[in-house]
């Protein structure tokens, strides 16, 4: 430690508490001008609002980010990440001084955004805004769950709270309003959010685009409301303290706040949003609140060892939790156990042997009802498992009878409303409590609703499973707006979604032993609406296949293949008619069904060899969605049969006809094709 | 006409105005009923709502859909499609009874979701829902523009107002939520929503997942709300004259209904949401509000005569407007030319010469940034052009210099807030005028906030220009949140939408060419956040080639080419680079650029096989994001270099090397892929 590093707040005027903020500030400050790329505004503004959060309120411990009973803190307005890295260091989180000197740089612990599982602390990936603030009331949901499910007279067992630092784009962005509603309603008093009301965007003044009045509204949506100066730390503490003391309803606290506050001639304007100061400016406004210029990422150490008592602070409240668990545990050893289990990785065998068996004989089964199926069979053996739809739980199959209503019971239906967007997002901030496997369902085509939460999903490994429904044209009447077409082919490009698509009920099993199994990442499972025939899997593969993502369902009989015909879901109960009726014609054929780009991308080159072998050139895919991306199994030789258009309005067995998905489509195009290659 | 047809209303009991009422009601039944599928509960609700607005309120000509001073009707609610039918049909347009009774029938003018372009009337395509409610917001923008610009004292040539009956998913959905903060900022006196409070969703009562209040929410968004029973025709009226009064705020009347309204056994009940009735439940409806039970689809004689009224009323109001535009064109001819011009076809010779020139010379340019000079060297010419960003205007280069701010104004800059999903829908109502040439800017990645605004703009074919900037990790430190990857592959998937991304400046131009040009449906311009060097085009091929979607950049010299590189936008200079270096080497290599995949697809064969000859299996596409699809123009045996993972946050062009967007890298790859194939 360099002689200039050892000084001490109390060389230099203000209060030691002003000093800690300032600590805070100038590390934002300095590695945003270091990195020369960055929002230095926001964490000079909400240094206090943080100092008062992380040192007086919430209770964590940096040594055991993981433990479980911590306060969860949330930066929703994700642009300000140098301040939750200032607050991760100088509370003995594993993240260096160095690591800060290396912000938004390739490979460091501190990149341009709040990155979960990147750094230690960090509770969710934030940046896109609204994300965090519904994605933080997911994480309030899980703790209602878990708390109604496992606390006990004088056995608090789960009692955090989730904090969160909002902005104006949480308030502006829709996905936030779906969250608050839903919040509002269930009454969730372990969410406590404090909103920058600093009255400034990127484009300018928050007036040029926000008049609305935000308190009314969350008022509105059944939340307690409070405003505050977001600089009175007395004020502040006093806030939070009422926020915690309501427990039927959030709490928004509006802080009154300055952008780039201190900053002489940037506070209050849209230039600190997403640019450094500027050398000059950096030291001007060190100047303006008395802290040394010189040198860069200063922290003094009396700053130091009192943010460090947090270690101290931490440990201590863990060691208490630790005790009453050890207490609970010999007081509720089924409830403890059910607790362990919940938290550890999945073990397949405690629900396997549950599933349903769908035979041929049984008449045919649409697969989300089959989906429906699977749920209520595994629900009594997955605890953790919780879920509902987007108001569409009688369409999606979702509900589980006999579990309960999710609010004020504790039950494992949720009703979302009609809220795509906070789903998806409220999924993610359930799965991250490490204790439960959400699940959600709506009609495929509003998946387009939840991108940008599927995203993160997939981004932070998340396993979340998404139960879309109505998977094709094949929904029929509700015509076009509700048809998905290129829904199939945008998932498949997120990168770490697992997009499985069963041709049957029975491989609807296999797709939830997939979904049910995955750990680092989310899984959309793509169901019809129509009834589909079970596949005869005495004469054909093995609906177990599914696992490597596509197999040969049937096979040329009598020699290597010379066609094949490729697809997916409901039209590979096409593919088989045509096959047999090219079998007949002494056409020597292969099935390939493909229900999981992703698990078949994951097989070795011999395994893609094998089942589409290379020499084989005439390849007709079939899916009843936009063809873009079927080449790469086709190559440029083969044919897609897909839609290139958006759907119709008439019966769905019609729109199949119409849209050419029959058998004899497929032979006349599968016998065009051998002779042309 | 058969005898019971001829039957009036005064054969059986109750009200004149209940009979209409009824007819509408039960033409929504009966059409429910025959189709064995589609929404019964909402028209049913909603009828008497529907009445008033159709009969005693809104100015349309029915003979006449496209007059332009016309009240437009908007059915957020798009289930209760059956409602508008019935009212188009009794009013006069241009629709059969015959339709009604082919309802969600395959080619029939009745589609399970209102359609626009498939049914005279039909303002706006909705179903998916919020849509229709922001959807109105951007056709009361549109409304404010035009009256800002062309009404003159004396001649309100522009004095519309946009209707809408709403439904409990819009008030829960974001998109909606976004859309009234903004409509409130606004001031939209022009917009009046009624929201059918039935308070009964697809799950069950909406106390499952809605309890906030809803007026107060409005009412912190600067709308006048109002609360009316949803059956007292004298007080449906005088609320809604009340709305049109506000000259200042939207407003909100909150309609107390009754979902089903009149089933004895399903009013009130979620069965009545998304299936038919039932013929018993039709039958024992009918008597319960004293209906003739037979024939289905009855119209009294005289309730026809009386609907049919909006002919006349519709023709006269017609004509009051035509002889004041006759007076306007007079008082204002300068105004009339350019209200006509705006109406038109557009003419691109009247703003191409004004087009900027980028030359090599004047050093790299960002696309993003050739972009706005676009913008502003055709604003002058193109009065219908306005748009805005969601609070990116600085980053997105969308603003208009000099062409002052829409709100109050008559500006052509609109601050669209942090509401990327409302933008879309907004943009949608505005293009929906046939005035206007809307666009809107956001980061690429974020087009996924509003992806389900972009697939109805692709549906209705609507002239909406996107301005996507930030394509790629080029954009650096703000990390894999903000880092496009597999944006573009699922914006290319979606039907009808035009995506573009320009390699240089200059192609930008001609990007902007064809988006101006565009008048049946989107366009999204894929744009750099870092400069990039402008291409020789005395070396290389010119860029006007873009027009064709794909073509060939740089060609080998002295044979046939034995290797392609294949690319788009930022990743084409690369490929010059590595052209000239293999050029060197003896290899002879072509360089395609393919700004446009749409473009492309719709060239002839030859011209396809002049560009990529199927010959030429060594063919290497680089692009930086997701590689999927790719496999169209490589062919099997080709090499994709993509991003299979989600980004990072570091400077950019560290990233381009991390991921391997080298030259070095492309050269290598280029090699292996001639010497494997």
């Amino acid at each position: 430690m360099t002689s200039e590093k050892k000084r001490k707040s109390n060389e230099f005027p203000g209060s030691f508490e002003s000093k800690c903020i300032n600590t805070i500030r100038f590390l934002a400050v300095d590695a945003v001008q270091k990195a020369n790329s960055g929002h230095p505004g926001m964490p000079m503004e909400a240094s206090d609002l943080a100092y008062v959060l992380w040192s007086k309120i919430m209770r964590y411990n940096p040594k055991n980010p993981q433990w479980l009973n911590r306060d969860r803190f949330v930066l929703s307005a994700g642009h300000g990440s140098m301040l939750l890295y200032a607050l991760l260091y100088l509370t003995g989180y594993n993240l260096t001084l160095d690591e800060i000197k290396a912000f938004r740089q390739w490979n460091s612990k501190t990149p341009g955004h709040p990155e979960y599982g990147c750094t230690p602390g960090v509770e969710t990936t934030t940046g896109p805004l609204g994300q965090g603030f519904a994605t933080g009331v997911g994480m309030a949901m899980a703790e209602r769950f878990l708390a109604n499910r496992f606390n006990r007279p004088d056995f608090p067992l789960v009692d955090y709270f989730i904090f969160s630092l909002v902005s104006d784009g949480d308030i502006m962005e829709g996905i936030s309003s779906e969250a608050a509603s839903l919040a509002g309603h269930i009454g969730l008093g372990n969410l406590i959010y404090i909103y920058l009301d600093n009255r400034i965007t990127i484009e300018g003044p928050t007036d040029f685009a926000l008049s609305e009045d935000v308190g009314r509204r969350f008022d509105a949506y059944n939340w307690q409301v409070q405003h505050v100066n977001g600089y009175d730390l007395t004020g502040i503490e006093e806030s939070i303290q009422q926020a915690k003391g309501e427990k039927s309803k959030p709490s928004l606290i509006i802080a009154r706040t300055n952008i780039a506050y201190g900053s002489p001639n940037k506070q209050d304007s849209a230039d600190a949003h997403g640019a450094p100061l500027g050398e000059e400016e950096v030291a001007l406004t060190k100047r303006h609140l008395q802290w040394p210029e010189t040198p860069a990422f200063f922290v003094p150490e009396d700053v130091l060892l009192h943010f460090r008592q947090a270690e101290k602070r931490g440990q201590e409240r863990e060691n208490e939790w630790l005790s009453l668990w050890e207490a609970y545990k010999k007081s509720y050893p089924e409830l403890a156990h059910e607790w362990e289990n919940m938290h550890k990785e999945p073990d397949p065998s405690q629900w396997e042997n549950s599933l349903p068996l769908f035979k041929p004989e049984d008449g045919a089964v649409a697969t989300r009802s089959a989906s429906g199926k699977v749920l209520q069979a595994v629900a009594p053996h997955l605890p953790g498992l919780i879920g509902g739809s987007a108001d569409l739980a009688p369409s999606n199959n979702t509900f589980l009878k006999n579990f309960g209503e999710f609010k004020n019971t504790g039950g494992r239906n949720i009703h979302f409303g009609i809220r795509e967007h906070a789903m998806g997002a409220i999924l993610n901030g359930m799965a991250l409590s490490g204790a439960l496997i959400p699940y959600g369902g709506t009609f495929l085509v509003f998946s387009d609703y939840m991108r940008p939460a599927i995203r993160l999903a997939a981004m932070m490994g998340l396993p979340v499973i998404y139960v879309f429904t109505h998977d094709s044209i094949g929904l029929g009447e509700d015509g076009p707006t509700h048809q998905p077409i290129e829904q199939l082919s945008s998932l498949r490009a997120v990168p770490n979604l697992m997009v499985i698509r069963p041709a049957d009920a029975q491989e609807t099993v296999e797709a939830w032993k997939i979904a049910l199994s995955r750990r680092d990442g989310p899984t959309a499972l793509i169901l019809t609406r129509q009834k589909l025939p079970i596949i005869d899997r005495d004469r054909y593969a093995k609906a177990s296949e599914l696992r490597r993502g596509a197999y040969i369902l049937a096979d040329a009989p009598e020699s290597k293949p010379e066609l094949i015909l490729i697809g997916t879901g409901s039209e590979v109960p096409l593919l088989l008619s045509a096959y047999e009726q090219l079998l007949d014609q002494g056409i020597q054929v292969r099935v390939v069904n493909v229900p999981c780009w992703e698990l078949f991308e994951m097989q070795s080159h011999e395994y893609h060899e094998k089942v589409l072998p290379s020499y084989v050139n005439a390849r007709l895919a079939v899916e009843a969605g936009c063809p873009y991306g079927w080449e790469r199994y086709t190559g440029t030789q083969g044919k897609i049969i897909g839609i290139e258009r958006f759907g119709a309005s008439a019966p769905g067995e019609e729109l199949f006809q119409q849209f050419g998905f029959t058998v004899e489509h497929v032979i006349k195009d599968a016998k065009e094709l051998l002779s042309s290659v």
